[in-house]
């Protein structure tokens, strides 16, 4: 068994091999369903009281009272000025990068009045309130803080609150410190299937939220499916990936690095190197196997590339481009000669990293575009997360007599051939001949 | 009983009464679910074949191959040359302004240079292609063609493929009109969860899409759902409502004839007159008893009205308001004085028709903006359907070495602090110090 998988898009079973590596379908599973059913009902029924013994029974985190399961701005404050000054700083330059590309997203009312005086347009608010989901222990990540909460503050969410779990008690302080610079409003310690039931139904302490966003286990993702309809949510994501598109003009170790970050997150994690150089193929194989070597994490890595990973080799960058357009990834790498022209050719991705200095990496942390985006060939048709989530549009529509007299003609005559008579009237009454 | 409920801010159990006639949870039939997955299945394993068979079945139409479901453009242009002249002006001068309301909202592509030469920015690319459900038999509106399929044709879609079935072989021609003057550019008489699951999946014949929207009942609702995540989908709309705040200002019967326009799309449609004045709430339940006699569609009018109707009273415009956003409304008019700085204060509501003459139905048709709208109070989190939807991002990084050198530090402080080592390496592999 090789260490990673080695494809070329000359073998004759190449499409099968690869759409079963690319396969992912969410387990959705019938207990895990039912239960988040059950957890659900018991927070809309009985609130703080469900939250408190649910919090105990799967944090085992026993609070007095459901006050006790909110974590002060000061606390968070405190812990920001707590940090190791070098980690301090650097959230706060990711923070800064991240708010600056995020204000250049944010969505503008318009309206234009016509030669009659009728007046169209659209107008922008922001949600009134929304809840971010933080996952607690070992994979509570400020930057997860960072990239859910600074996208709603730019969009002017009056209210943002963050749940994350603390199990067995243990807040993580670089996550409290992070809510304090993003401008968390108010932080509570609650988790899991109980805490997406919380914020979209609210309980006597934690009021309802209009949206919830942010990554969780699979019972975090079943909850927030559920809720859907009565809040808005983020997409439920997939595995990480990312598709590096290389050639012989970048460091085979680099590329290998680069690999390995992807791999390291999960065993469903995927990295995908595409190379038109076969021979750079093998130098990053070797490079995957020097490196390898005592190296934190490896078992993870290597489960990860054994399971999903693959070195791909096609004949032309045109091959290349259909290819990273057909599996639309989640991260992209672009570290071949002309990077940014074959970037203007990608038209499915979710965020496209142009050149050799441009590390995946850097925009999982501080690059500044958002670190939440599209996966599992979802960039077909998504996003990622933005100022835009946390803002939403209403039409305006405001008709001068003249106007109302010139639409009336058009509606009713429409609404006649679908056979809605009182839609016609409601036009005709304003139309001029009736006034 | 009464024709239509009467609610007074001041009744002790106001917010209760509020509440229940607001409620709506659509019913998600576990029969219907098990018989979607069945359909979807059988698509997918069987192609052409399974959708023939199924057309066969559901809508009693028997086509030799598969071939024989498509329309060809030119029987749509035909349809279009042989409408009525004044229904094929209306279709044309809806279907421009449509068109001129939904440039408005096109998303254009953005990026920004650092000092250190590093440039970010987010590009715009529309879906690939993309499907229209349009139901048949008696609810095909041409308006609901011309709604979803302009705004995708405005984000330069390629490929817009509608579905609508033909119950018993009967094509609706004004419905198939509209596809010639919206620019689609397939047309298959297929419908119900087969159509969804050809439109997520491909057949032989269909092509499979990348997001699919539309109307439609339980079943093709419950696809909608069921497909979730391998397309893309609109809001899974719950019925139509309107809300009203009038005062004295506008002639009782223009508003009755506003609320029948609303109730006569079904049972379960909601229609609701806030006022400050009783009289005026006593003139508009005198209006409604007044030209409900004899009138098209009496019964389902009276059924809606009964069952989810209201006339509430307010004392304040501040209540109104308060109200209004609270209830975050599908349709919401304003005829009311000073309707232009009440809108100022609106939140939450697909649309906002402002003044005496901005009637909702000039909306359904031609006024501009969508008639695609949030509905059951999910304008708290949701915009109405536009170019937007059809559009997607992708985040451009494209770091100069200077850039990356800079980056680098934050970037692998943040990663060791999340125990992520390959993370940092990745960054630190492109520092100046190792280059």
């Amino acid at each position: 068994m090789n260490i990673i998988h080695r494809l070329n898009i000359e073998d004759v079973n190449f499409k099968q091999q690869l759409n079963q590596l690319l396969r992912w379908e969410p387990v959705s599973d019938a207990n895990i369903v039912t239960r988040v059913e059950e957890i659900i009902g018991d927070v809309r029924r009985n609130g703080d009281t469900a939250l408190l013994a649910l919090t105990q029974r799967f944090d085992r985190f026993q609070a007095t009272s459901a006050a006790k399961l909110e974590i002060s701005n000061e606390q968070c404050r405190d812990a920001l000025k707590a940090l190791n000054p070098s980690l301090r700083d650097a959230l706060k330059v990711a923070a800064a990068r991240i708010r600056h590309y995020a204000e250049n997203q944010k969505l503008q009312s318009w309206s234009y009045q016509e030669s009659n005086g009728t007046v169209l347009g659209q107008k922008i608010t922001p949600l009134a309130r929304v809840g971010i989901y933080v996952p607690g222990g070992k994979a509570a990540y400020s930057s997860t803080v960072l990239m859910n909460a600074i996208p709603a503050k730019v969009a002017e969410v009056p209210e943002i609150i963050m749940v994350s779990p603390t199990p067995d008690g243990q807040v993580n302080s670089t996550v409290l410190a992070a809510a304090a610079v993003a401008g968390v409003d108010r932080v509570f310690t609650v988790g899991g299937a109980q805490a997406i039931a919380a914020l979209a139904y609210g309980t006597e302490t934690i009021p309802p939220v209009d949206k919830i966003v942010g990554p969780g286990n699979a019972y975090v993702a079943t909850a927030k499916r559920q809720v859907f309809g009565k809040v808005g949510i983020d997409m439920i994501a997939g595995p990480s990936e990312i598709l590096i598109f290389a050639d012989a003009n970048i460091p085979a170790d680099w590329i290998a690095t680069d690999m390995f970050a992807q791999a390291e997150h999960d065993e469903d994690a995927q990295a995908i190197l595409i190379s038109t150089d076969g021979n750079y193929l093998d130098a990053v194989e070797n490079s995957i196997q020097k490196l390898l070597k005592g190296r934190p994490r490896r078992e993870m890595i290597e489960a990860s590339l054994k399971k999903r990973g693959a070195l791909i080799q096609v004949n032309t960058v045109d091959e290349a481009i259909e290819l990273i357009n057909r599996i639309a990834p989640e991260h992209l790498e672009l570290a071949v000669e002309n990077a940014s022209e074959v970037s203007t050719k990608i038209k499915h991705a979710g965020a496209i990293f142009i050149g050799n200095y441009s590390a995946e990496v850097f925009g999982d942390y501080c690059a500044g575009p958002n670190h939440v985006l599209p996966t599992s060939g979802t960039a077909r048709f998504s996003s990622p997360l933005g100022v835009y989530d946390f803002q939403k549009r209403s039409s305006l529509i405001q008709c001068s007599p003249a106007g109302a007299n010139e639409l009336a003609k058009t509606a009713a005559t429409l609404a006649r051939a679908e056979g809605l008579i009182a839609h016609a009237e409601s036009a005709e009454v304003r139309s001029s001949s009736n006034n």
